[in-house]
C-alpha cells in the first residue's frame, strides 16, 4: 500500500497508526480509529483495511467528515468515527480510474483504497472517485445502563495487554455522586476506581478512565484478560460506595 | 538502520515494507520481496535484511534491476524479485568508504546495507559501492507439475495469519478447462476454488487466487495452518470437477 | 503520537526506533535507547514511551545531552544514554502551555511528551518547557567481576528471539589474554567465543560480541532463553582456555 502511494504522490507523508487490530475485528478497528481521529489534523485521509469482506458484495467508499476523509471498507469499520453527526458526503468508489489496474478479490486496501487516497492527496474531488451513497452501514455501541447510584456497561475491547475496555465513558460517571465508586466484572467486586495504573500494587486491579476516556479494568503488570477469563459483551458495574 | 540513513540523507523517505518475515526465512523474504517491488516506484531503492549469514563468507550486494535497486546479502533473498530477467549489474560491497566505521560482525542492515542505501540514495553510482559480480545466489521456486485437466504444486509459503501460499500461479490455471475446479491437500479434498475469503462460511475452507496472484487455501476467520497442520512442500492440486 | 506531533509540525520527520520493548520493562528500553542514539544524527530528538508510572509521582522531562534531546518519563529510561556523562540540561515538563488540553492519567506519550517534542522541533527553548532539575533518575548497570584470567558477568537482557545479552563489552574481553576464550552460563560451559551467528551449527551456541558490542549468547536458529531458561541476572564467565 506505501508503495502504491508513494509511486503516485511522493510527497505525501505516511502514518501507520497500529497494526495491531485483531484479525477480522471490525468492530475494534471502528473504536481504534474513533478515539484517534482527533488527534490528527484537519484534511488528514484516514485508511481502514479491517476488510474480512473484500471481494465480495460489501461496496469500497470514502466519507468526507468534518474537513476529513475516511477511505475503507462499508462494513461499519469507519461509522464510529462519525460520532453520530452526519458525514458531509459519502461516495462508492466505483470509478476504476483510480484504482489499481488489476484487482485482485483479496487486497483492496492495496488495489483501491491506496490509489483513491493518494489521488484524493493530490486534490481530486470526493465526487470523482464514484457515485453518492445515502446510506451506509454503521455500528452501533451497547448502552450504558443507569440506576440509582449505579451504571452497568459492558467489555467492548481487550487492547493486546489484556486490559478491558469498557462503553462506561467518563462523562457517564459524573452522573454519579462524588463518592468512592466501586467497580464490578460480572457479579465479581474488583475495588474502586484509581487514576493511574501505578495506583494499584504488581498484580491488583486498576480500574482507571483510560487514554480513550473509558473506564478500563487492568492488572497492574499483568493481564486483566488472563486473570478474569472475561470477554466480549460481559457486564460491567460502577457503584457508588456507602 | 533509520538512523543511520538520515544521519546521511535526511530528505530521503523510507518505508518499512514488513518486520513479519519469519526469522531466517530467506525464502519467505525473496517471496515478499518478490510480490512487492512491482508497486514501488521505479527508482526506488529496496534494502532486505534476511540475513542468517551475516559476518560469515556470505558477500553484501547491490543489484541494479530495471531502473531499481537491490541491496542486502548474497543468500538468494533478492533473487526472485528479478524474475528470470538479468540484472542491468551486480555489485560485491566491498568499498569501506561507504561503511560505517566500525562493522559488527552481526548486523550488516546498520553497518553496510543501510550506509550504502543511503549514499545510493545521494547519487553515489553503483560501480564505487565495489566490484562487479558475475554469479550470485539464486533461488528457485518448485515447478508445478501438468497433468491431463489437473495440476500438481505444493505450499511455498505460510502467513502469519496461517493462510497456505502455493506455487501455483493464476496464470496456470487457464491452462486448465473453464469448468469447476477442485483443490486438494496432500490428498485430501477441500473444495472448489472460489473468489474470496467471504465465500466460504465460517471455519470453512477458501482456496482462492491471492493478492500475489497464487493460489492460497485459507480458512475464513481461522488458521489453515492449524486446522490441516500443513507446512512447506506439502502438495497440493487443483482438479476439474467431473 | 504521530497524529500529533504531525498536527504541530507537519514538517518533522517520525522514526520508530522499536514497538517490541517488552511491557513495562524500563531497564530494556533504557538498554535500547543507549545502544541506538549514537547513530542518530545530532539534533535528534528521542522520545520515549516505557512508562509504567504514568500519572503518579514519577515526573515528565526532557534532557539536552551533546546537541541530541530525550523526553520521557523520569524513571530511567532515558539515563543509561548519558553514558556516565553530565547532561547539558534537565528539565521538567511543567509548562501546560505545550501539552495537550486534556492530560489523561494514563498516556503521557499523546499528552505531554508528543506535543513537547513537536514544539521542540519548532525551535522553542528547552527552558521553556518548565523548570530545571538539578536530580533525576538514573539506573546502573552491574558491574563486571574480573579476575585472573576470568571476567564475571550477568544476563541484562533478552530479546525477542531469545538472545541472551550480558554486560560484558568487547571492551572488557580485551583486557584478557588474546588465547581462545569459553563462556559460561551459570556454572555450565557453553563453548568457544565465535564471531558470528553461522560460525555455530544449527542447534548449537553461538556466544559471540553483538551488535551492541556486547557479549550475546544465542543458539543458532534457534531461542537460547527457551533452551537454557536463563533469566535476567544470571552469572555467565568468560574464562582463558588453557
Amino acid at each position: 500500500m506505501k508503495g502504491v502511494i508513494a509511486a503516485i504522490n511522493p510527497e505525501v507523508q505516511v502514518i501507520d497508526l497500529t497494526h495491531g487490530v485483531p484479525a477480522q475485528n471490525v468492530m475494534a478497528g471502528a473504536l481504534i480509529l474513533q478515539h484517534s481521529v482527533r488527534y490528527f489534523a484537519a484534511g488528514t485521509i484516514h485508511v481502514v483495511v479491517v476488510d474480512p469482506g473484500v471481494g465480495s458484495a460489501r461496496k469500497p467508499i470514502l466519507i468526507e467528515h468534518g474537513g476529513s476523509y475516511l477511505i475503507g471498507p462499508d462494513n461499519g469499520v469507519l461509522s464510529l468515527a462519525l460520532e453520530d453527526k452526519p458525514p458531509d458526503c459519502v461516495v462508492e468508489l466505483t470509478n476504476p480510474a483510480y484504482h489499481l489496474q488489476d484487482i485482485s478479490k483479496t487486497f483492496h486496501g492495496r488495489d483501491v483504497f491506496a490509489p483513491v487516497a493518494a489521488h484524493l492527496s493530490l486534490g481530486v474531488l470526493p465526487m470523482e472517485f464514484g457515485k453518492p451513497l445515502n446510506t451506509w452501514t454503521r455500528l452501533f455501541m451497547p448502552r450504558v445502563l443507569r440506576g440509582k447510584n449505579r451504571l452497568q456497561g459492558e467489555i467492548i475491547y481487550v487492547d493486546s495487554s489484556g486490559n478491558l475496555f469498557t462503553n462506561i465513558h467518563g462523562r457517564d460517571l459524573t452522573e454519579l455522586p462524588r463518592k468512592r465508586l466501586l467497580v464490578g466484572l460480572a457479579g465479581s467486586p474488583l475495588g474502586g476506581l484509581v487514576t493511574n495504573y501505578a495506583s494499584a500494587g504488581a498484580g491488583e486491579f486498576a480500574c482507571l478512565l483510560n487514554s480513550w476516556g473509558l473506564l478500563e479494568i487492568a492488572v497492574n503488570q499483568d493481564s486483566a484478560k488472563k486473570r478474569t477469563s472475561a470477554k466480549i459483551g460481559d457486564k460491567v458495574t460502577v457503584t457508588v460506595a456507602d
